[in-house]
Parts: C-alpha cells; sequence; structure tokens
C-alpha cells in the first residue's frame, strides 16, 4: 500500500510529475503541513505567506476573497513559492460542466492555471469537469485534487458519492493526483493517490458553520492522510503565526514518523 | 401542487420576497426565458444583456470568466436589469464551507451579493454553506437556489444527493427559493420551490464535454420546471441574438401554457 510508504518512496514512482515535485520538496523540508490563507487583503496574505512559508509544502489560497487583488500579488506570491520551495493550491473548488471550468480556470480577472500549481474540483458535475479542466492544466504541467470527502458538518460527499468519484479519479491520473477527503484513497498496490485533510487544529472543535475539526496525528497514522491543512489555527493570532506554523509542521512531521514506525515494523 | 398553478397565483402566495418579484415579472413580461450569457469579455456581455433583455426573466451570468471585469460592468449590467425589468442571477455555484463562502459572496472582486439578485450554492458540503450565504444575503433581500441536480453526464446529484438537498431547501425557506434541477421539487401542497432548468436546446443534443439538452417543452410540460435556461443556442450566432431569444421565450412561455391548460382541465 503506497500510502504507508515514505514520500521519498513515492516520489521514485510516481507517474504525476505535480505529485512528484510535491513528494520530493514534503521531504526536503521535512513538512506535510498546508497552511490555508483566508484573509480578505493582499498584505496579509503576503505577510501570512512570508512567514509560514519556510514551513509548509503547500500554501492554499481563496484568491477569490482578496478586497485588493492585482497581478502583482500573484507575482509575489509566485516569488515567495520560489524562495521558500512551496507550491501554490488555489482552493477553487470548481464545481460546473466542463466548457465553463475551462473559462474560470485559465480565464477572468485570476488566471488561476497560470500560478496555481495545484487546483481542486468538485465532483458532483460529473466527469466532464475532469476534461474541461485537464485541457487547461495538463499542457501547464498542473495538477488536480477531488473533493471526495468534505469535513464539515452535514456534507453529502459520502457513499456512492465517494465511490463514483474515486473511479473518476481512477479514469484521469494523467491529471487527477490526489483528493481532498478525510481517508486515505489508495486501494489497490498500483495506486497512489496523494490525500490532503483540511478541517486540522491541535485547539479548537469546530466554527460555528458547520467546519469540524480533527488533529494531525488522527488524520496521518489513524486515516492515513498525507498532507494536513491548517488555518486560523496558525494565523489566527498575529503574534504566532511562525510559532504555531512550526508547532502545527512539527506535529505533522512526527505523526508521518509514527506511521512509517508503524508500517515499517508490521 | 404549486408547480401547476399560474405565477400570477404562485406570486400571491409565496413566502420568498425574491420568488414573488420573480414570478411577477414574469407574468408581466410573459417570459419564464433566462439567458446563461458565457462570454470573456465586457463589450460582448453588455451587448447579450441589452440584446435578450426585453424576452428574459433572469438574466444568468458567469462574472469570473470575464477578462476585463470592472465595477463599471456591474452598474451597466444593474442599469440594463432595471430598463428592461429583468433579475440577475449569477451562477457561481458557491460550493465551499459557510465561512469560506461568506466571503466570496460578500467580498473579494466581485462582491456577488452587492449586484447579483439571484445566486446559487451546491449542497455537498452540508447546510452550513446555506447558513453561510444566508448571513450576507438575506439582510439585502437576495434569493438562494441549491443545485438539486444537474444536466451534465454522469452529475452525481442523484438518490439520496437530491433527497437531502430538498430537505436543506425546506428548512432554509426564508432563503432559498428554489433549485437549479431538471425536475419539480415540490412535494407537498404547501411549498413552492422555483426550478431553473439549464441544458434547454431547441437544435442540438450536446457539446461534447458532457452537456446534455432537453427542449422547452420537455423541462416545463413533461418535468414541471419553471425556467428554462437557454445559452448559446441563444447567442451563439450574433446576428441572430434577438430572433432566438424571441423565439425561445415563445417556445417557454406556450409550454408554460400547455401545463396550466392541461392541469386546469385535470
Amino acid at each position: 500500500m503506497n500510502t504507508y510508504k515514505s514520500y521519498t518512496e513515492r516520489a521514485k514512482q510516481h507517474p504525476n510529475a505535480c505529485a512528484r515535485s510535491l513528494f520530493e520538496l514534503m521531504e526536503r523540508k521535512q513538512s506535510n503541513l498546508s497552511v490555508a490563507v483566508d484573509v480578505t487583503t493582499k498584505k496579509e496574505l503576503i505577510a501570512i505567506a512570508n512567514a509560514v512559508g519556510p514551513f509548509v509544502c503547500v500554501l492554499k489560497t481563496h484568491i477569490d476573497i482578496v478586497e485588493d487583488f492585482d497581478m502583482d500579488l500573484v507575482q509575489q506570491l509566485e516569488s515567495l513559492a520560489k524562495k521558500h520551495d512551496f507550491l501554490i493550491f488555489e482552493d477553487r473548488k470548481f464545481a460546473d460542466i466542463g466548457n465553463t471550468v475551462k473559462h474560470q480556470y485559465a480565464n477572468g480577472v485570476y488566471k488561476i492555471a497560470s500560478w496555481s500549481h495545484i487546483t481542486n474540483a468538485h465532483t458532483v458535475p460529473g466527469e466532464g469537469i475532469i476534461k474541461g479542466l485537464a485541457e487547461v492544466g495538463l499542457p501547464l504541467g498542473r495538477g488536480l485534487l477531488l473533493l471526495a470527502e468534505m469535513s464539515s458538518k452535514g456534507a453529502l460527499t459520502k457513499g456512492s458519492y465517494t465511490t463514483e468519484s474515486v473511479e473518476m479519479a481512477r479514469r484521469n491520473k494523467d491529471f487527477v493526483f490526489g483528493f481532498i477527503a478525510q481517508h486515505k484513497m489508495n486501494q489497490f498496490d498500483d495506486e497512489d493517490f496523494v490525500v490532503m485533510s483540511p478541517g486540522v487544529g491541535l485547539d479548537v472543535k469546530g466554527d460555528g458553520l458547520g467546519q469540524q475539526y480533527r488533529t494531525p496525528r488522527e488524520v496521518i497514522v489513524e486515516s492515513g492522510g498525507d498532507i494536513i491543512i491548517v488555518g486560523r489555527g496558525i494565523y489566527g493570532n498575529p503574534d504566532q503565526v511562525e510559532a504555531q506554523a512550526k508547532r502545527y509542521r512539527q506535529a505533522g512531521w512526527d505523526a508521518y514518523l509514527e506511521r512509517l514506525s508503524i508500517h515499517q515494523s508490521a
């Protein structure tokens, strides 16, 4: 089961270029931490990206909540990604038919495909959404994550919804390299989907709008996730951003080492 | 069954202000036609909105595919909505947790809540998405549609997904007044959800990226939809925009009259 191998081993054998560079940088930086930066100004976004940059493998953005977005913001994010060695993941949650998402991904004000290494999509519209995004993203070497499970209360990502999403991923491995999910998605020896898990917190249990939290250990060791996504737990207190990023990186990495040790001795 | 009553009757008794004004203007303009304007320049969007304006009840936009979006575009759309008497429906397909969609709806570059009378959301994240959007939209008198069914090939909006979406709508009738769906959603005498149905075409059957088409008669008479959404069928040929808008309005209205006559005589 690829889930239980080291990130280095998985990097060596992964067919998807985006996944390979991700696994390599995770090992290089000893980080399976992604910070979800949900702030509404360019200044805050850049400040947080710069502060957490050294500790993350992926910086997750919601570019469409930034009031003063412009292409200079994108250029600054790209510079920080190079400087600190992380990938950018615009959490757009595409959810329309193929012909529409093509334009939303490539064009418009944000031109997401031009700067975001990773993006994601809901499978609810059917497989056409993957085909539409792949037309834009594949030639640019981008990677797509599918939403197979959500951590929010009452989410409908369950049963056949999840099963069919995994089937769609299997049929589109050239572009889809993993999932936003709460558990490992690998079932066969020849597959290696990267699982990024949101809703991770060490101090809180919910936000009053349906979000629910789990610890890094629960996600990595117990559920087989690969990357923990942490939001306000890291940047909620402006004085502690760097300290919290270090703390979560350590918690995530320790959980990964524990998982490795369990499965190496097994 | 409210589905089979006249739009005027439904306007009189509907608890939701957004739905009331929609039904009233549908009867006033004798139109159950919504045009989906999927173009990538401000100039095209304004030109089409102006050409189809007299014939539609709702203008559906994908504001995030417009390359040269600015607030002047919004102001022009608002002027056209007043001049031609239609509502604006930004087809954003929100699909994130409550705390994120709040910002995506109110803030960012687009400030959708400030100008779009109607928007829509996927139910896949659970009921928190409705709560988050309602915090922003209710005080502004906006209305929300849920995606209970999609017309694209292999869509996962089926079975318990649809059932649970309808339950969410029932629990949030102050804000949710209808669905994007392929069939009527009303089951009880005291409910009156407005159903807008995409994927309507008189001449074509598919677009190669998973979209499938039905006729206005199939949607309104056979399936109990209330508003037909037509896209490239109307603006695909620049010389025929007005003629096609008239043609589809007539087809939609004839279907509505046929439905009325069937159920009045029944």
